[in-house]
């Protein structure tokens, strides 16, 4: 029995990761978890689950529920209560599904903590991964990639030898706006930029998949995550996300993992490594029935997103943090239909472009200057 | 520094692994050889590599070959030659690279003397799997594959439980005849089933890549390598041979190899197992240069020798010792232009059904049986 803590347990991932858990009731157990606003959803959880210690955002939110549940279930809020679930005695393993750099100080808790972590929150990686990174390695805990691309290359990359590495390939589907030209993003609204080809996923991932942002902080996070120089991460365009990336060593071979699109295969493996466990009812891959798979070389010039996250990250330092920030702010400007599809790079290109860069930045620059770019992005249109 | 033992040195991956210790000359040396009826090659072979053994088929050439090398190297010949070439106390590894049947009683040699063996010739296991995989788990001995599908099984493999797997996935190109008909294989000539769209490979291996025999060998090969039942080894159609074969595990996920169509890798990969070696001037996989991969389901009524090799499979014991020794007769009669394309299953067929199998059958009677199969199929033209 795995006894498991989740934080944003009512987003995409945090859903998905209660379906596999439901689907498993004698090998996994929901001991904590942190629900933000949504607290009806919380309370069925809390019905279903049995958690020991349930986290909202809200104050106010906190003392109603505790009023409701049994005198079992501890009930916090606000960062202080995102802390304790992510380092909850009673858990094995941490799955941070939470969006946003919000989730980088409970990260690093829950490895001071000495947690297994599933990491499904790319923003922590991507604005300050020499931090988390240098403090898993000195604590010696385990940060298990949940994206589907990354757990690609985690599943490839078992029984080899990283010396062995010649590329890291990281497949992207292209986005809702694929197959459309500059030109043609000129006035695309939320509703077609929410509209993903293959994943259902969350709001702000959809638009950064349709942006290529979201392949960008991807690279990034691969960077960290595999310890890998970014002249050795490539995107290949795939539409059919059905190879979800790949290795290539350097003796040419290529090893790769393939699957439906389904985020329960990449969450389940990251609670059951190093081994796996049936999933009986599930849709196999039919390839016959596929047919084709297409690959396509990634346009610079076309999704800039992607080149601005690769300038960031062999920039390194604080960059990649200001990449972060001002496209969390940006995306939220575009959902709020205050700023354009396309002006959400601009926004991100002045970000980067006016930011000067701090090398090794710690934890309290790196919080300074995330605020400071939101605000600048707010100020800015 | 590994020392290698390769049987088979003048055929398509007796050259090719030739090819791959000459481009390490500081991982591997040659010491001991087989080179059949092609003493010009051994000759050249023997200048080039300085073995310490050299095996040829007649007594004859050995007599020849022994008057005109130094005395340093030592000459034999017949199968007590490849059995001393298969079991050198100076090798770290067998290359099992023979074609044919004629491989079986020196592999068992090997594993007797417990050399680690990377196999080639699938004949072997496919006449005789039972006896060989028996003994190899007897002396602990490593069967490594160099088929391309296994390797790439093989491959996938590595760091991953057999018991989580689902199914084997063996991709096959469809041959030089892929998309004719029936019909339209009525009259085709030895050249044409000689022009494999894909993979440059011997004359025997290409003719049962058209019949698509060759997939039918690999399966059963699969299931004495993988100790799969057959209900769990699909064989799907992909046309440019770029995913060399899958695993499917149960929890859907799919582990795949994939790289140009180019024998060394797989033979280098069973050299240098379980690490890699750099290929720095070797091509890399484009799959954007590529496109589009294709996937078609296998039609077993099209390719009737796939159907019969799952029947021989599956019937076990003799049979597949007589679906071998059939093929091997009916494949040398086509390439003598005595029957036609399609006579090929008619003859398999035929020997298929009047053989009354046995089962657990030992070397002794395999032999034999092999022996009359061939006879018999020679008789009914």
């Amino acid at each position: 029995m795995k006894k498991i803590s989740l934080m944003g347990a009512t987003g995409s991932i945090g859903t998905q990761t209660l379906e596999v858990i439901r689907e498993h009731p004698e090998e996994f157990k929901l001991t904590a978890f942190s629900a933000g606003k949504n607290i009806d959803e919380a309370r069925k959880m809390i019905a279903e689950f049995n958690p020991l210690l349930v986290s909202v955002q809200l104050k106010e939110d906190a003392d109603k529920l505790r009023n409701e549940v049994s005198a079992g279930v501890k009930i916090l809020s606000g960062e202080e209560g995102l802390v304790q679930v992510a380092c909850h005695q009673d858990s094995d393993i941490l799955v941070n599904a939470v969006l946003g750099s919000v989730g980088l100080y409970p990260t690093l808790q829950a490895i001071e903590a000495g947690k297994t972590i599933a990491i499904a929150n790319k923003e922590t990686l991507v604005t300050a991964g020499h931090i988390v990174m240098e403090a898993a390695k000195e604590k010696g805990v385990a940060l298990l990639p949940v994206d589907s691309e990354h757990s690609a290359i985690f599943q490839a990359l078992q029984g080899e030898k990283e010396k062995n590495i010649d590329k890291l390939i990281i497949t992207a589907s292209g986005g809702s706006f694929r197959d459309r030209s500059r030109e043609d993003l000129v006035g695309v609204t939320v509703k077609e930029a929410l509209n993903h080809p293959n994943w259902s996923m969350g709001a702000k991932i959809t638009i950064d998949s349709a942006s290529m942002m979201n392949k960008g902080l991807e690279v990034i996070e691969a960077h960290w995550l595999f310890d890998m120089p970014y002249d050795k991460i490539d995107v290949l365009q795939h539409r059919e996300s059905i190879i979800h990336s790949m290795i290539q060593f350097h003796d040419t071979s290529v090893m790769a993992q393939l699957g439906t699109p389904d985020m329960r295969v990449p969450i389940q493996y990251a609670l059951t490594y190093p081994d796996r466990l049936e999933r009986n009812e599930a849709k196999r891959l039919d390839l016959a029935e596929i047919g084709k798979l297409h690959f396509e070389k990634m346009d610079f010039e076309r999704f800039r997103c992607l080149k601005f996250a690769y300038e960031a990250g062999r920039t390194g330092g604080s960059m990649t943090t200001v990449l972060n920030a001002a496209n969390e702010a940006a995306v939220s400007l575009f959902l709020e239909e205050k700023i354009s599809f396309l002006g959400i790079e601009d926004l991100i290109e002045r970000a980067l472009d006016e930011h000067e860069v701090i090398q090794n930045p710690d934890l309290e620059t790196i919080r300074e200057i995330d605020g400071q770019t939101r605000s600048a992005v707010s100020r800015w249109i």
